[in-house]
């Protein structure tokens, strides 16, 4: 530790699964700068997310907050003006906090016009921005006809060179033909071919540049910051420039995780998401073999450059006053389970990635260990304040600081149970299973053990992480399981009662003189308020109380000073 | 029906109980005006609050939402800054929303600072006021030791000769003894005693007068409104002046609905507030006498001064075009069940008197009935924006409009259970029992038939209703009542996932394009984005559905133009 500031790099990879890692397991995909990171960190084996898609799962990880409680369900819900976010909580104790990539955020603009808020001011862009001062924002999708043309990074490519409408799609995320013709880098059948651009110029390395861009101009302030890093990779367009295109091949596509059994007599929800033209697709060895390769070259390529950005921190000293935290915001079925894309929650796709590397010295001892305690995304956000040496805001964050279990090699962690929600209202399953759109909701809760999906108006499905760690088996409908299932419904039960609305006054507002309480004292007559009493004698011996026990407090303040 | 335009008067009363009228059949207190109004409308049987305390009850009502929704779990907690509320929703059509008394709001004047919104601009004051314009804000408490000095009924009171500093406690919530002496009127002991105003200069025909300036103006300018009419009484302090402070007397005091059963083996949260100084006091018969003819007095002046406002309304014809409600916030247990106050769930705290005046032609069949049907209090909202013939915003508020109950004979009502919390939280009773401030929250379901409270760590609470309509025997603790309250507990494990939480969007934005779902179709297209497909023949083929099912609806709309 030194004088000069306290930091966080926070990098997010978008729809890496926890086992495309060296460090995770990887029989083939060598990530030897984000390994190397878990060696002078803390990796967690049992971390999920809030959601398993990126919307609602980014909701809460830059609120803290479980979807339940922020409210944004989809990708393209506005979260609602006014929720609290991460950057709130640093801005209040003088902490930057700045994007440099993907949000996935919408902004409430109705809301906000409600409220009388100017987005061209710094509060509204913060509003809009999901509390994060926008160093750059690219959420990585431009298509020709939608996304937004005038990203910097449609700009920089540009600059370079591409041309076209958005040379984000007809370049960096376009292969080419035999004769020089544009192929569509959305078709899974082009997976193979490389990307368009340089690698130099495409998306990662230029996000990694922008993020070291920011870190010298923050240097120079001396304040501390928060610098979230977010990659829009390995999520698709699967496809990647030279030399990574090619560097992984049919050899390095693992066997599917999926059994014949797991289509026969299948929930029907689960079999409803096997019949979307992902998963139909995607449980296709021809496009696994296809696609594979690539997603594989993606991740590559964000290890590399995450070399470049780690090697850049180690000049700068900031490795000795940064806290690193890499992760992803949800996981890819890539055909396992007969899946693709993500919505579901096997672990291929709600357990993310995620290593944390403290630079304190209190975390010298877990260095390069592995915790396979049960974690949320939301814990990162008390887990940062906790670093800058604040409070994790109970009564507004849901999450729990990381900070324990990386400073003490015991420690009484209190979470029993990871919950994710998924709102299928937007999927075709969905209008398949007649559906409404409130009924559309799913809530996974794992104690570690099993894993409880619970749907309205269907048995729940279930899984035995234990017997069962391919999660091949939906046991949901077995008589003897009845007894999980009501441990589960039970705890479900008590995480809906504890959701965290109460936003505006903390827990300590209601019990700060729980010591008159005991003493027999009425709080109340403090303002004057007299409640439920017979008459003067009463009145009298209370306020009397209330005056000693308050002449007795102060005594004792005026001692400790 | 006519040309001007249509309003809404909404009089809502403060620790009414529902049996404390004429109507609802209260064998000595006659409230003529409220009965005649019920006469003309629609008397609810069966209307439950949100919240047995003022503060939650009135954000519920006031935003159509659930505490569990809207947050403000107690008195003084400040509703969330962007909360949508009744007032938001009706600007939005044109109609005023304004306030003539009583609403317990607290602004969130931090999350107003962090977003940036003046106290002082119209938008603050919406913010500050939970959505109402203030035509006039009184919570009817201003202690010497507290409250606002500055309110226009204390300014009223010193025009009119009654001078100290606040001349709310000191004259219109006083007494006076043999000698001229002050008696405090908050004391329960000179609840018998005339307060030291004359009647004219009360609270209650003070507010009265001012919502028919209120009127009087409105009607001036050709808009719909929606008035707040909100007493604060009978509400304590329990004191009304003459003739009202002897127009009743011991013999108009009913025996204490209560048990010693009640008391033996009890639950020990309901345990906990016997043992509260105000429920000690009332479970006194002495103070029962003394404080019930003061409460009934009070409400006998609300009822007089009700028969001005009605006649006042005749005259100016609002009859014709006015819906006209009259409720309450919570009940008062006066000694029932051993206990004072409000806050646990038997009927007289919970149920309140609801009458619905709708002057549609529509509703005249049911003129002069009672309804049975389980309603809520949030349903009130939804019933205005109905009324107003707006949509009733099911993705915000989580009533539903009461107007098919007013207009048809028979109807499919779908509120199968009400709802209502409490935060115990500021409760000696927390205290007493350990509980940490997030374990302190209880939640109140019936089905009409059974009345189940839930709380963490403790065995519910049930009564059967049809079998002791006193509420006498708590049967929570009988396993031949495991059934039943599996089933409750369902019910509010199905209450806690419909929670309205993603207010940004309505349902609509996820069905739009359900029917190009039912024909293969997939919208994402229309943004550019191109999730799963193979290749450029399974892309062509669904951008020719998509255009194909987009001209066929274009080619339907003009035919139905």
């Amino acid at each position: 530790m030194n004088s000069k500031p306290m930091n966080v790099l926070w990098i997010m990879c978008d729809q890496l699964r926890f086992d495309y890692l060296g460090c995770t397991g990887h029989p083939t995909l060598k990530t030897p700068n984000i390994d190397r990171l878990a060696a002078r960190g803390v990796r967690f084996s049992n971390a999920y997310v809030q959601s398993t898609i990126c919307g609602p799962s980014r909701m809460s990880a830059y609120t803290g907050r479980y979807v339940r409680s922020h409210g944004s369900t989809q990708n393209g819900v506005p979260l609602r003006v006014g929720e609290p976010t991460l950057g709130d909580h640093l801005r209040e104790i003088g902490v930057r906090c700045v994007l440099v990539g993907k949000t996935h955020m919408v902004a409430d603009t109705e809301g906000m016009e409600r409220l009388g808020i100017n987005p061209a001011s710094i509060i509204g862009v913060h509003s809009a921005q999901c509390g994060f001062e926008p160093w750059e924002r690219d959420d990585g999708l431009h298509p020709d006809d939608g996304g937004p043309m005038d990203a910097a990074y449609q700009n920089y490519l540009r600059q370079r060179g591409f041309d076209g409408k958005s040379p984000w799609e007809y370049w960096a995320n376009s292969a080419e033909g035999p004769n020089g013709e544009n192929l569509n880098g959305w078709l899974l059948s082009h997976a193979d071919k490389p990307a368009r651009v340089r690698e130099e110029d495409s998306e990662t390395p230029y996000m990694t540049r922008r993020a070291m861009e920011f870190i010298e101009e923050a240097e120079t302030q001396g304040r501390p910051w928060c610098a979230h890093l977010s990659y829009i990779k390995p999520h698709w367009p699967y496809i990647v420039p030279e030399p990574y295109h090619d560097m992984f091949g049919p050899q390095d596509v693992q066997p599917a995780i999926r059994s014949e059994d797991e289509l026969h007599n299948a929930h029907p929800v689960y079999a409803a998401f096997t019949r979307e033209r992902y998963s139909r697709n995607f449980s296709r060895e021809e496009v696994r073999q296809r696609v594979i390769p690539a997603y594989m070259g993606l991740i590559r390529q964000i290890d590399d450059q995450l070399g470049l950005l780690f090697d850049f921190l180690e000049r700068k000293g900031l490795f000795d006053r940064t806290m690193i935290v890499f992760t992803s915001d949800h996981g890819d079925y890539l055909g396992d389970h007969w899946l693709g894309e993500k919505y579901l929650f096997h672990d291929v796709s709600a357990k993310v990635p995620l290593i944390v590397y403290d630079p304190s010295a209190a975390a010298d001892a877990t260095r390069g260990t592995v915790c396979d305690r049960l974690v949320e995304m939301i814990d990162l956000a008390p887990t940062f304040l906790d670093f800058f040496g604040r409070s994790a805001k109970p009564h507004v964050l849901e999450g729990v600081s990381l900070l324990p279990l990386m400073r003490q090699h015991a420690v009484d962690w209190p979470r029993r149970h990871a919950v994710s929600e998924y709102d299928f209202a937007t999927d075709r399953a969905r209008v398949e299973l007649g559906l409404s759109v409130q009924q559309s909701r799913m809530v996974m809760i794992t104690d570690g053990r099993f894993k409880m999906i619970d749907i309205e108006g269907f048995r729940p499905m279930l899984y035995d992480l234990e017997r069962d760690p391919n999660e091949l088996a939906d046991i949901g409908h077995e008589p003897k399981m009845a007894d999980v299932i009501e441990r589960l419904r039970a705890a479900i039960m008590r995480w809906y009662r504890s959701g965290r609305n109460r936003v505006t006054v903390p827990d300590s507002w209601f019990s700060d003189d729980d010591d008159l309480v005991r003493a027999g004292g009425d709080p109340t007559l403090r303002q004057g308020v007299i409640i439920g009493y017979w008459d003067e004698a009463e009145l009298a011996a209370q306020q009397a109380l209330l005056k000693a026990h308050d002449a007795a407090r102060a005594k004792e303040r005026e001692l400790s000073v």
